[in-house]
């Protein structure tokens, strides 16, 4: 399949559907959602969507009905990379080489704008007249949890805590920063999407092995580029990890152990969609694509 | 009634829950999780939860319903005073006379624990076996538009703006601060309880007169007391409202006419009571107290 047509087409679906959700740049308080906006539209590559509507697509589902929670996933995700970058927190001025949200709009306005995207995500999830109450309310309690002190945040406080100790930081370490900072938003997308899309307990149970491994990969190909890669195809500084003391996946097992992981790993998301037919296609192509890319 | 007997078994019960549904401080991220602890028992009134419980009671439902919701809107309570308080935004040093969050435990573990509370609420609100999911994604919306950038974090964003310039701020600024900042949480609790008790829409629109009124009531009041109160009284210090230069109710109107209004409004909040039964007495006893309070 084309990989790169199929992403392209979800993206402008994601991003279309995201134009219509947030409040305008123009609405009052028009600082704050100018903020908003500013970093839903930054760039970013529409990962966690992308991966919610296909894992929806995999088991036959109606795709309209996953497209508020894609949208969610991504103002959780947006909300998460606006508080990163915090003076507070990792400090950074740039992020895909546009000044970050802080420095355009000030601090205050970036923490409340942060706040604001991860609440609107909550008001997406509960729109009147979205479908089947039960299965949203599975779905708001996958995506919070994901997201909160034991999914998203608690890997983010943890990265924090180790920073400028790799010395200190052991694999187990490593893994729960990943599985927690990354992988449980990766994993909550696959979830809602098939959960949402009508699965049963077996593919669900398929698409979180599936999820769960390419979220690692995900990762460790993270910590792979950060090493190998370009600064201007990353669009942010290669070999940052390093300078910044960050325990990383090619620093604790060295590079080729890394590579092998990473390979390892899209194997077992592979061979956890054995029993999908061809609409798992997509799924299977973005597996692959994590560790080729280049940025 | 005996109001405060009243409270004070409600505020237990309150807290009891809190401290069921709150990760232990010792879980793992421990800083995390005692950031949030820290903030959510800091000695805060309950007020919305308190009004939740008693919408509920109000309309007959049964008071259990409510309770995850009830704590829910706490910590979303807490959360906004956490990230208000942060150097970037009100830069204050003590709350109810303790330190502030991060004070205690530094400026970014303080931003993620605001950012966990939010979302803990709602983990909470799409607990699995909680009830009605079609009353309960009713209840996400409402809580979650009321704390978002058309409600709580937009009055936030127009408090901060306005501040150093209370000469230019009309009551029309003033009342969208009020009514956005505070009320909107205010009216979502009431409204939250009354739908988890299964209201009908004519006692929904009833409740939800009385919830709007009370909550302008209850900044009216706040204003006045910040002029009139001392220090002690307050737990924080009388007349910062002046000296940070908000535009505040006295000063716009005048003391008295500030003090009529607040009246007024409650006595609106009792009409709109007139056809609830002795069920509605705590949130009459509730809105006359809003005047009459010390601190």
């Amino acid at each position: 399949m084309d990989l790169k047509a199929y992403l392209t087409q979800r993206c402008q679906l994601v991003d279309q559907a995201l134009e219509g959700v947030l409040p305008a740049a123009t609405e009052l308080p028009a600082s704050l959602h100018a903020s908003m906006r500013y970093s839903v539209f930054a760039g970013g590559k529409r990962v966690r969507p992308v991966l919610m509507l296909a894992a929806c697509d995999a088991v036959g589902g109606e795709l309209e009905k996953a497209i508020p929670a894609a949208c969610a996933m991504e103002m959780i995700h947006t909300y998460s990379l606006i508080h990163d970058d915090l003076p507070a927190m990792d400090d950074d001025d740039f992020r895909r080489g546009n000044p970050t949200n802080h420095k355009v709009y000030g601090e205050a306005t970036a923490i409340l704008a942060g706040d604001a995207l991860l609440t609107e995500a909550f008001i997406l999830l509960s729109k009147e007249d979205g479908g089947d109450p039960a299965a949203r309310i599975k779905v708001i309690q996958e995506i919070a949890t994901a997201s909160g002190s034991r999914g998203m945040v608690g890997g983010q406080v943890v990265d924090m805590e180790s920073e400028g100790k790799p010395e200190q930081i052991d694999i187990a370490t490593l893994s729960y920063i990943h599985t927690h900072k990354t992988g449980a938003l990766i994993r909550a997308s696959v979830r809602a999407g098939a959960i949402l899309g009508g699965a049963d307990e077996e593919r669900l149970a398929s698409l979180t092995r599936y999820a769960e491994a390419i979220g690692l990969a995900f990762q460790i190909a993270d910590d792979i580029l950060d090493v190998e890669g370009t600064t201007e195809e990353l669009g942010k500084d290669a070999g940052s990890d390093e300078a910044r003391g960050k325990a990383t996946y090619p620093a604790l097992v060295g590079l080729e152990a890394s590579k092998a992981r990473a390979q390892e790993l899209v194997d077992m998301a592979l061979e956890a969609l054995a029993g999908f037919d061809e609409r798992a296609e997509p799924l299977r192509a973005i597996a692959s694509y994590i560790v080729k890319r280049k940025s």
